[in-house]
């Protein structure tokens, strides 16, 4: 039973026994296994899959040998013993992202993360020809995560039935939530194990209100088993960000403020990772307390991005403005702003040191709309931002902070680190600039056409608060770097 | 001495009386006339214009006979009685404005009045040949209030020097506090009275902190003398209003807070006819409170336009946002927004409830910049903004009411008064619309493009939460009138 192939580093050791099929293997057995790697020793949750076929899945986080023993209250699970060689990463895999420099991100290996996302809440269920243009879709683009949902959605929009239930159902569309269809799961890690591949991280929304089939209102006990069971699937894949909720605050009256610590307590306790957690609200207040110390980072929806500094002072954490409202024309105020809009959202988010998340809601005769179902992007913003997040990768890998509280800086938006600026001027067009530049060193200044996605390097050298020339039109940003750095900070 | 030539309604009855013109008569010599309209009486202060020459000014409210008997400390002065006929309005003159409808604006023979300003602070200061252009100018616009400031401005772009001083100054330039030059003051209120006979408000700016004359710092006593020697000579004027500062908050380290309450209270006092008062922020926190009670209407300076329901709650009175930042493109934040953005400004402050202001700040060779010297205006908006005012004057008398504080609301912007609506979508550009519309009636809908100031009807009439077809793009605005009244409320 001992896989004895190579493992690379962050990638996945997956553990199968045959065990017994008869009562209910899901919540019946007990099952885990203790890794371990010299004197360091890592508890892991194993999971039914059907079939009498138990799992557990590991992501080793260090080259080497590592040892294994299976736990579990049946006799043919328990005692099991085993080891496996983790070798040196492969090019592209930088492990899971974790937070870097309070405000920021960065992978396990150390590389810079700039998030730059987008949102196909149920891409997962809209079958295999859909799913797999979505897939070529994101390869033409420069997104490097998602949010998708892990159970069907039910919206407008969204009518259609998913091709996969996360229960089992009887014929009569009954669902039972004691027992999960791992070919649902085995689907949801495919798509993962996909994106994973595309270099993009999964934020994974573990509940949403969007719902007919009872998944939104199962009680507190199987809310609990099912968050159990999605961890000891999932965690495993390096590209996993837990997502407690879409907008966990339309879901108050069944689920309780305290039952939101409790599942956050749940994934806290068997995550062996730690992924990254965080949870998105609906009302513009954001209700649930941010400063809790399992939250990771804060996930936004809110329109009014100049309130980013607000957001950083107030959590400490980074913070990711998942829904700006989106690029699109339906008749409902969050997904109908102009291309223009969505691009100036972000870019006030990223030089104020913040982050922001792409979405698109065009009206489709069909109802194929990215932002829930994925397919193709018919928008101009993603091009725009995958230019800005250009922008971040060739700057600081510690991020940007935002230029000091005084006046100028809430009017226009101005992001540094070091000697190292971005400023955005969005809706102003001045006609030259002076304020806020770095003192005493030369530097070189690159004038950007946030739309036009163009860079210009202004002709010489500029220093202290010279007066630097622009183009007095709208949506421009400068880029000023120390001269004996320009390349890279 | 008596002017026996009938007086137009809200027009100037002007006493003039010789007088002494030895020691200091700006100060030395009280004067004031009570005027009397059957029981009623009103006391009225005079001042001395120089060569001796003593001057009661009086703007009566009512037609028909009025009688007054003049006081002084000065025997020559003193006890002098007349009588005057106050006539009926001629056309185009309505009064003074005051508030109406607690949120909004009308003159005083009832007529609304939505005020729709520019600024040109130093405009009279510039000499006969740009003031002159800057009347021109103004006629060929809908602005409806201008904000001026009463002393000469020293400021960037602002180096030339005064062609009158408030105050005599000696040959080496020093300024005597104590003697007003009334050449400056007829200068004007010349110019007060070409505004009023364009139909324009006169937002008076008494004190500011662009200085280098020293009258941004004269004492407490000589700031009460000034204010007071311009209540006497100012009041009468219908079009007058009072703003007590621009950038009080500027001015602080020599008028501290209780000194700007004292300056209200003297005008609170001594204006007969009780003219709107304000002051101006320079802070985004309106640290000066409100609510007091000698204010009459909320004055503000703040880019973020979204907040205009916070502080009508806050304020319960009219909000003007007079500096919601100027189109242009000098290098500073206030002064570069596009002509698109403030126009996108002003329909957001107008449809949720508020007024906005307008003012322009293209960079010139001869530092001619509209915002401050008047002259020609270079830029977009301005003809927007009075296409928006002829919609404002097309609807409701009393004014729009903010839709309300749920979050479509705060994304879009919509105004309504019974069943009438004006919907504006800024950056949005839903493909429709069935929001927020009027229950239980039949009605209009005009799609109004913003920009391009058209105004189109929609074929056919409209009932309940109808799906109203919209063009998809950005800046439209909608008007929904019930068909009965379709024409006027």
């Amino acid at each position: 039973m001992n896989d004895m192939n190579a493992i690379e580093q962050w990638g996945i050791f997956e553990i199968a026994l045959e065990g017994p099929q008869t009562g209910n293997p899901f919540h019946e057995v007990e099952l885990k296994a203790i890794f371990a790697y010299h004197h360091r020793q890592i508890e892991v949750d194993g999971f039914y899959d059907g079939a009498g076929v138990y799992k557990i899945r590991f992501m080793p986080d260090s080259p080497g040998r590592w040892k294994y023993t299976t736990q579990s209250s049946c006799q043919a699970l328990h005692g099991k013993q085993g080891e496996f060689t983790c070798i040196p990463v492969s090019q592209g895999n930088h492990g899971p992202v974790r937070v870097r420099n309070r405000y920021h991100f960065e992978y396990a290996d150390g590389t810079p993360y700039f998030p730059f996302g987008t949102t196909c809440y149920a891409w997962i269920h809209q079958g295999d020809e859909l799913e797999e243009q979505t897939l070529e879709t994101l390869k033409q683009t420069s997104f490097n995560k998602i949010r998708m949902c892990v159970f069907p959605k039910h919206y407008i929009y969204n009518a259609n039935e998913p091709v996969y239930y996360p229960f089992e159902r009887s014929e009569t569309g009954e669902h039972d939530f004691m027992r999960f269809n791992p070919e649902f799961f085995r689907h949801l890690e495919k798509r993962v194990a996909q994106l994973r591949d595309l270099g993009i991280e999964a934020d994974i929304i573990i509940f949403h209100p969007y719902d007919r089939w009872g998944y939104a209102s199962m009680d507190a006990e199987g809310d609990y088993r099912y968050v159990r069971y999605l961890i000891s699937r999932l965690a495993a894949y390096r590209n996993v960000w837990w997502s407690m909720a879409n907008e966990y605050d339309f879901m108050l009256s069944t689920k309780p403020m305290a039952q939101w610590d409790a599942y956050f307590r749940i994934v806290q306790e068997h995550d062996p990772y730690q992924h990254l957690r965080s949870i998105h609200n609906g009302e513009f207040e954001m209700n649930y307390d941010h400063t809790k110390p399992w939250i990771t980072h804060v996930c936004v929806q809110h329109w009014d991005v100049k309130k980013v500094k607000e957001w950083r002072k107030k959590y400490r954490k980074p913070v990711i403005n998942d829904e700006c409202e989106y690029e699109g024309n339906i008749p409902l105020p969050w997904g109908s702003i102009t291309a223009q809009e969505l691009v100036h959202r972000f870019w006030i988010m990223v030089t104020n040191g913040g982050y922001a998340g792409h979405g698109e809601t065009y009206l489709h005769p069909e109802d194929l709309l990215w932002w829930s179902k994925g397919g193709i992007l018919r928008g101009e913003s993603w091009q725009r931002i995958g230019f800005l997040q250009t922008i971040m990768k060739e700057g600081p890998d510690d991020g940007l902070e935002p230029m000091d509280a005084s006046w100028e800086w809430t009017r226009v938006s101005g992001g540094m680190n070091g000697e190292y600026r971005i400023f955005y001027f969005g809706e102003h067009q001045p006609a030259a600039w002076s304020t806020g530049l770095p003192k005493g060193v030369e530097y070189t200044v690159e004038v950007i056409d946030t739309w036009n996605m163009t860079i210009t390097l202004l002709e010489g050298t500029f220093k202290d608060a010279a007066e630097i020339p622009l183009p007095g039109k709208p949506y421009i940003a400068l880029r000023i770097r120390p001269v004996k750095t320009s390349a890279k900070k």
